[in-house]
This record gives structure tokens, C-alpha cells and sequence, in this order.
């Protein structure tokens, strides 16, 4: 594992790493946020998952999270959005689908699967070297993400409930198996058989039994992507129906971008830090 | 004047714009952060000047401001550092000189004289350009930067001490005139004459009885910069000698970065909105 930068900030210390990754067979980069208080012990881990087009470097620079990281003691991991580079297979012109766009999920089809496993990797790969390099403690995380981010945190946790004790999203992709933007980006990383394009989608996976302990979306409502590809009322509904807690609150005035991400990060990141304590 | 974004943000908005500008004869592009305090009357303020190869957008992306000037109900002013473009006399690769390096001075060397006049751009248009656009309050203004742009808050500040009430600085070059990275740069805006150099340098403006009432600097102790080029005690040395008040607080393990800054933004923005009220 190389370290790539360490810097000082909010009295702990951003660092960005680079690994070769066996899951995605490329070299895989991910940003991680130390708070002061690993002096004292290991700390939860939180995961950031980023959306469309975003490396990790969008929510490091962008996020505001360190500040709120610090004061809750809390590590912040966030993990690039696909494999990328050299040799994988990608549509360079099509910001929906390969490099920036690998939607937390294991690619089945050629010439997808071998490298298009950010389920596998962050789940699996990413959690190991996290466990293993970082005094974290690992039976305390949590898990929130924008956009694209949002969709994978949601999928994640809903698979994984004994393993996130929290979840959260900014603006989530609520049902990708039907909107304009994923449905080609699952059709190619999943195959036409659309039920297995279920256990990556949020409501999809609700609807097969799939449970959260409770749910916190925040969604801005001059976002131009809000009907066509994210329609948080489909989340909404299918958490209604299921008796899953779900405090979805519209944002009046708040787009897409970062302006609005960091502008309830804090939010978030404390919120998950009640749910993580102890 | 063209707006090329606006985002709601922290309950504000963040804006950026493109003008024409007569000081610089070239478009030159500004930010602009409006507190959600505007509703209600004219608010104070505070201009940010970014650093060198910065533009604007560094800060509004790394800067970490909006929530604490959200807070204050004070809005932030942050221009670019030079003028760009086409046309515009360059050393392309020399981030030391020329675009991202304008050194808030007016050139009075050719070629440089027509376009590198980022005194008279700040202090003269882009002020009546706030000042006619936007609901702010003139009377209230501060001034504060990082590197490069801390030099150009505090020389600006100390030949304006009645225009701006507040003034402070995060890892300021404090004596360009005798600093390998600045000196070129001098020399080539300025001409061979030392003496003409003095009007921008903090150290040199104290010698010559330009007073602040007060001066509020943090510096980091990892910043790589520290003993060539910024050596902060040039400044709290020419401050005491003059009696001027400066807080100088090295921050340790902090390096160069808006890792830095960001870390202690909203201490500054707390302490000049102390001093912009009522």
C-alpha cells in the first residue's frame, strides 16, 4: 500500500492511499480521515460512497466532512467509484457507465467481471485493509454516500445490516433498475435478465424482505437529476410499506453539487455518530 | 457581468461571475458567497485573496467558508489572482510569475503594466462592482488571505487601514522583497528599483509607518514553505517593533495546504465577523 498524501486538518490527518486490488485487477486508490482521537483508541469507521464521475478526491476536497469527523471521533473512508486506467474496459465518452460510474456492485458479464467488482472490493478488499492499517474498530461502522453513493449505500447496508449499524444519503439513486441513467449501466455490467438486476436496487431489495433499523435522506429540490433519476418518493414509499423508520426531508432551493452535500454533512455525520457510540 | 453559477449553500449562495475588466484589460472571474442574512439588510465584507497557481475556485472548493460565514451573515469576496488568458503575458512554466502569480501589485514594467494590475483591480472595479450588485454594506469590510493572498491582504490592508477594520492571514509571504520565490516576480512587475518594491511588502509598509490596529496570522510548522519564503517572524518582529498587535500562532504538523486553512477558517471568519458588526 502506498501512501500518497498525509495532511494535518482538523487535528487529525487526511491521507489518500494507492493498493493493487485483487477484486477490481487494478491498482485501486481510496482517501481516509484519521480523527485526533485514535490517540485514545480505535475509533467507528464511517464510509463515504461518491456518485457519478466522482473519485474519492471529490468529497475530500469538497465534502466537508473532517471538521465533524473530528469532533465526533470518528474515521471517514472514502473509496474511489470504479476501477480505472490502462487495460479496463471503459466508454470514455459515456459518464454513466465505466470509470466514475461502477455502481457498488460485481459485474457479471464480459468484459465487465474481471474488473468491475466494487461490491466484492469495498465489502470485502477495502474492509480487510482498513481493518488491518488503521486503529478503527471495525464492529462500529457506519455507511452514507451521494447520488450513485447513495444507491450503493443503501444496497450495501440492506444486504449488510448486522455489519452498518447506520445508514445515510445525500440525493440517492432510489430505484437504478428503472431510471434512464442506470438501466444501460446495469443492462452491460448485469446482463437483460432483470431480476438480478434486484439485489442492487434499493427498493427493489426492500421489497424482497431486505430491512434497515431506520433511514436518513436528504434530497435537494432544484436538483436536476430529482425526477428523472432519483424520485427519493419511490424510497420513501417502499420504506412506508415496510415499516422501515425513513426521515426523508426536501431541501428547498439545494441542487446537486457539493454546495448541497456539505451543506448537511455535519447533519449526517453526527447523526451517524450517535449511532456508533459505545 | 455573465453569471456562470450559482448554488444554494449553507442557506446562501454561492455564485461566480465573468467580467470585462477595464484595470485588467481582460474578462477576469470573481466568487462571491451571499449569507441567507441578506433577507434582511446589507451585510458586511470580507475579502478572501487565494494564493499562488490558485484561482477563485480553490477556496470555494478547499476553503471550508460558507458555513462559518453563514453563521456570521457576512459575505466572501474571492477573486482570482491575476489576469489570464489569451494574450496575456505569461511565463507558462513559472507558476511563480505571471497568471496565478499577480502578487496583488499594479505592474509598471512592459510588458507586463497593461494587464498585471491586481491592486487597482481589487481595491478600485471589483469593489464598485460589489458594491453596486450586491446587498453589502461598505462600511464593514475586512480583508484576509493565505500565502500570496495573506501578503496581499496585509499590504492592502496597511495602505487602506480605514477601509478595511479587519485584517488576517493564513501562512502569508511576509517580506516578498527579499524572498527567493517573489523576487523575480518583483523585479519583473516592478523594474530594478528596490525602493518601488517596498509599497508591497508588509515588513517594508510597517518600516515606513503604515500601522493595522490589529493583525491575526496563523502559520503552520510543517508547511514547507516557512523558512524561505513566508518566515512569519519578519512580520511579528516588524509588528512589535511598531506596535501594532498581532496574533501569531504556529499550528503544529499544519503544512501549506487548504488542509490548513480550512482547519482554522472559521476561527478567522469568526474573529473579523467580531469586528465587522453594527
Amino acid at each position: 500500500m502506498e501512501l500518497l498524501s498525509n495532511s494535518k486538518a482538523f487535528g487529525g490527518s487526511q491521507r489518500v492511499f494507492r493498493h493493487e486490488s485483487a477484486a477490481c485487477s487494478c491498482p485501486m486508490s481510496f482517501a481516509i480521515f484519521l480523527p485526533p482521537q485514535i490517540e485514545d483508541g480505535p475509533v467507528p469507521v464511517l464510509w463515504y460512497l461518491s456518485g457519478l464521475t466522482c473519485t474519492h478526491q471529490n468529497v475530500v476536497d469538497k465534502g466537508e466532512y473532517r471538521a465533524a469527523a473530528a469532533a465526533n471521533g470518528i474515521a471517514i473512508v472514502c473509496p474511489d467509484t470504479s476501477p480505472r486506467g490502462e487495460g479496463i474496459p471503459d466508454e470514455p465518452d459515456n459518464w454513466q457507465f465505466g470509470s466514475g460510474a461502477g455502481f457498488y456492485l460485481d459485474a457479471t458479464q464480459e468484459p465487465y467481471a474481471r474488473n468491475y467488482r466494487m461490491e466484492s472490493y469495498i465489502l470485502d478488499e477495502l474492509t480487510e485493509i482498513v481493518a488491518h492499517n488503521f486503529p478503527v474498530d471495525m464492529t462500529r461502522q457506519g455507511i452514507f454516500g451521494h447520488s450513485m453513493g447513495g444507491h450503493g449505500a443503501i444496497t450495501l447496508a440492506l444486504k449488510n445490516p448486522e455489519r452498518f449499524r447506520s445508514v445515510s444519503a445525500f440525493a440517492p439513486i432510489t430505484q437504478p433498475s428503472t431510471a434512464g441513467w442506470s438501466r444501460p449501466a446495469f443492462e452491460k455490467y448485469l446482463g437483460p435478465d432483470e431480476a438480478t438486476w434486484r439485489s442492487h436496487d434499493s427498493t427493489a431489495l426492500i421489497e424482497d424482505g431486505h430491512r434497515l433499523k431506520e433511514l436518513l435522506v436528504d434530497q435537494g429540490t432544484a436538483d436536476s437529476f430529482l425526477e428523472e433519476g432519483l424520485r427519493p418518493w419511490l424510497l420513501q414509499a417502499a420504506c412506508e410499506k415496510a415499516g422501515i423508520p425513513i426521515e426523508l426531508t426536501m431541501r428547498e432551493g439545494y441542487d446537486h453539487s457539493y454546495n448541497f452535500v456539505s451543506t448537511f454533512m455535519a447533519q449526517h455525520v453526527s447523526w451517524h455518530a450517535q449511532r456508533l457510540r459505545g
